[in-house]
């Protein structure tokens, strides 16, 4: 596995190499959620670029960038094991360097929920994931379904900066009582751990309800929001909605929709989704 | 000479073409000031794209988006006079879709001049010069002098978004009195136009100051501004000032420096500038 932290060493390295060419964005700390893309990517494309860059301008002040895990040599032996060919780390002054003063900004799908919530965050995913894009100019990018409204604002500005890209998405994966794998789950105590599987344990019959023809949002929110009052560790609910998934604005009874939720143990926030149809 | 319309077509008729591709993007109503960028690309590159869109999100509200002139058929005559290979003239729906959301925004050299007296224009120029860099994937693409301001906040979203193109600069093509050439000089009347040479007159005057020792910003603006006011037809002045050629803003003394400035006759806003050193 090939190790390059500048721009100049991943295009000289992606020059001569074949295609198809996938590419993982990640923040590291990478978990079985992260390894799925990996081996998607490994299985389809016949060259796979991962990223690492902990990302500063897509955490709202007050967030947790600097406590957010890096565990560097860890996750380029797993990287290096499931047989990724480059793996791209770039510092902040690498991404970000001086008289650096431009920002994507995506509205439509951005605006609401984890955009309302989190001041900022999609100026810097949608700027963050369309340099990576731009930089490794992979034919296919992966993602996971975790982060819905960041997978509706990355086809959003694929489609709108016509980036020649394919974007995969892929089932969030969960751990056997249904938690969303996630890297701030460390930030859980052993009982908000044991606390948490609610979110998806609410989304899951509502998902239930839907399929069985109760397909009222308001209906199924407040079904979703009493079944998650039940546990007392859930402190807030920052939203339950359920959303068009293309445009995440609340679903009007036609085409693709998710329940999206967002809660709060503790300090600790925990986003979810399901697919509804 | 290939005429295309859509970014499908473009990429097509882009993949098999040989290199460099040089890139001039333009509003169409060509003149001397395009034709020179054109005559430049075709010099240096084997397959030369021209763009033609007027393009709506670089018009503030009131501004002269309706009446901009279009005149298609002499543009792609004078394109493929010139040799260029490619012409690409997408539509409003072609370059901005259903449900487009994505702006590329600018800070830094984008913010003052005209940044600050046409409110959303340097969006829409950084967004829709994004969209082509990468519709186009050029090896170099040509700008004009005259827009110097629009050429630092090109500059600066090339290297923010790590966009792999070589950004190239052409001195402002001029009548023989002087005026710069532009299509919106076609919206003067006679008196106007006879008047209007008094911009790089007051210009060139203060560069020939710079030139000969005085270096005070203060000093040489007050200089210019005076030249103009000795001119009735000129109403107002929306600025005069010397600035730093990377960030647009004042000159502090060292580096590479402008003056620019902004006139208006009647109903007509007339830029220019001049490199001081």
């Amino acid at each position: 596995m090939l190790h390059v932290a500048t721009v100049s060493e991943l295009r000289a390295a992606l020059k001569e190499v074949p295609g198809p060419v996938g590419l993982v964005p990640t923040m590291g700390a990478l978990h079985e959620g992260h390894m799925s893309l990996v081996r998607q990517a490994c299985a389809e494309g016949a060259t796979v670029v991962a990223s690492i860059f902990v990302n500063p301008a897509q955490f709202a002040p007050g967030e947790d960038l600097e406590r957010y895990p890096r565990p560097l040599e860890h996750d380029l032996d797993l990287l290096s094991e499931a047989g990724v060919d480059v793996v791209f780390t770039p510092t902040v002054e690498e991404m970000y360097g001086s008289g650096s003063a431009t920002a994507v900004h995506v509205e439509g799908p951005a605006e609401s929920l984890e955009g309302a919530a989190r001041p900022g965050h999609f100026d810097g995913v949608a700027t963050v994931v369309a340099k990576l894009l731009i930089q490794a100019s992979p034919d296919r990018a992966y993602f996971g379904r975790k982060d819905a409204q960041q997978v509706a604002v990355v086809r959003r500005l694929v489609a709108d900066l016509d980036l020649p890209v394919q974007v995969v998405v892929l089932p969030t994966v969960r751990e056997d009582d249904g938690l969303a794998i996630s890297s701030r789950n460390a930030y859980l105590t052993a009982a908000q751990r044991q606390a948490a599987p609610v979110l998806f344990r609410a989304l899951s019959a509502a998902r239930d309800r839907f399929h069985s023809g109760t397909q009222e949002a308001d209906v199924l929110e407040a079904g979703c929001r009493a079944l998650i009052a039940g546990e007392p560790l859930v402190e807030s609910v920052d939203y339950v909605s359920v959303v068009d998934a293309d445009t995440m604005a609340p679903w009007g009874g036609e085409g693709p929709c998710l329940m999206v939720a967002a809660v709060r143990l503790g300090e600790v926030r925990l986003i979810d989704n399901v697919v509804l149809d």
